[in-house]
């Protein structure tokens, strides 16, 4: 038998971490012999319980996800994780400390820890996210840990991916809470005021509070509790899980988790149809070659994008 | 002569600002109107200096776009600006700031001050920005300046449309340092530790160059200084101004302007084509509906993305 990408998807079946893992790194470097597998593994995915888990550099997000995956083990769930680095060669050293507070799982086999490093194309990260997500949910672990940094588009869009996405912020984070305004409230479901021992946290909770009354929810639709935690030494964490517990709950009892589902599917698709067609596009241009014909005169501006873009849409066989 | 697309861009070709406006916002709505127009400025476009703006919520960057602004109008030079607002809905209040910021200029036919606020599909702010700066150019802008906040991917497509990216930060920003690390160092060309009167802005200073310092730039490459500036008393700008322009001296005695033009004509092309090939695509499906009837099959497992992809391919006329 074949040690190609369908014997590596029929290992990924069967539980086998290390296949999990090679195909992860295959995704991750977009490379096409991933496809194939991918194609095997989809429908076996859709089971697993995603949460998202962001917030500032700082913020504790790793302890707090350290946390959880104990508390979800000692329910006897076996759990995955992915951390997401959406930024840029520079963090590689986060990266690295985040893999070293997870240490306390590397011997439990329950627990698969992996990271993404996308770069490049825009949407990229959503797009081997999703595919991470998918890979860990047809690995069968029964909950999956998204775990990015930052509140840019790109992170919304990975969180999106989740159920239930968990805002981590800490005391006195000032202009931060003003960051936060600006693109995580409308994925935020649970917000945690981590290191809640220190000074300000009811004043950082306040001023969620009141963020949160200034655009209040619709009628009937999920409010997120604004929780209290100190991560490091494991107090509120049953609180936190018990808030996801409900808010999927409510998802459910509204109907809304097939609601996400089509949404999910609906971007996963969009996303693959339009990389292939462009790079389809640029097979028929003559590959590389060819977009620098065009590149070189719009440079000169012997002709613009919106023409340039005409003349290969037109001139298609 | 009728008033469409084609004399809206002769209008911005003889300097109407309100003429301008108008086409920001159709491009800023995605509106298929403006192609026409743009396809005409395209080649008047590509003389104007851009120059980019970011730093976290609070740095003071607007104050500090507000002197720059009052600087090179000093300099007898006309100035657009371009705010975007790569977030959400909710920031709406911080756009209004800006410009509330900016009102000193709002009698002066000089400065054009406009926002973009596009959502939704990845890669749109950089698309409408780079729309945005090709208009405010065929208008006759000798400088441009590109303000946005925070530091993910979007932020970084958008100022690599800048010849120059000066980044904000102030004084003890802690974790914020971190965060920048982590995206901002490719696109930095000038440093500005702003409110440098504060305490703790010598340390910041430092802590930025031992960054710089732990990831050299390759021989010959340009080195990003590190200025202080009080902006809202007027300190420091000059020195930016004249960083900006040894930057710019840089890249010309190197021959790296036409690299970045190509760049920049590369990924305008590139998108365009993109997110022409999918419209076309979706048509050829039937539209929404077609594009619904997969999401559904997709939602129930039925198949996978990745065939799905490859039917819609495979199925071209």
């Amino acid at each position: 038998m074949s040690r190609g990408p369908e014997s590596l998807a029929d290992r990924v079946l069967a539980g086998d971490v290390r296949a999990a893992a090679r195909l992860i790194r295959l995704v991750d470097d977009a490379d096409p012999s991933a496809a194939a597998a991918m194609r095997r593994l989809y429908p076996h995915a859709g089971r697993a319980i995603v949460i998202g888990l962001t917030g500032s550099p700082g913020a504790g997000k790793s302890t707090l996800a350290d946390q959880l995956v104990a508390y979800f083990r000692g329910q006897g769930k076996t759990v995955g994780v992915l951390a997401v680095d959406p930024t840029s060669p520079f963090s590689g050293g986060a990266i690295l400390g985040d893999r070293i507070r997870m240490n306390r799982h590397a011997t439990d086999p329950g627990v698969f820890i992996r990271s993404l490093a996308t770069r490049g194309a825009l949407g990229g990260l959503s797009r081997s996210t999703a595919q991470g997500v998918t890979i860990m949910d047809a690995l069968g672990r029964d909950v999956i840990l998204v775990e990015t940094v930052g509140v840019g588009q790109d992170e919304v869009e990975v969180m999106r991916l989740a159920d239930t996405t968990i805002v981590v912020v800490v005391p006195g984070m000032g202009d931060d809470v003003q960051a936060i305004k600006a693109g995580i409230l409308e994925i935020a479901q649970v917000f945690v005021v981590n290191k809640a021992d220190r000074e300000g946290a009811n004043r950082t909770a306040a001023e969620l509070e009141q963020m949160l009354t200034l655009t209040p929810p619709p009628p009937g639709a999920w409010k997120p509790p604004i929780l209290l935690a100190e991560a490091h030494r494991g107090k509120g964490i049953a609180e936190i899980v018990d808030a996801v517990f409900r808010h999927r709950a409510h998802l459910e009892a509204r109907g809304r988790m097939g609601v996400l589902r089509r949404e999910r599917a609906r971007r996963e698709f969009l996303d693959l149809l339009r990389d292939r067609l462009l790079d389809d596009a640029i097979a028929r241009l003559g590959g590389e070659a060819g977009v620098e014909r065009i590149v070189g005169r719009l440079a000169e501006r012997e002709t613009d994008p919106y023409s340039a873009v005409e003349s290969v849409v037109g001139g298609r066989s």
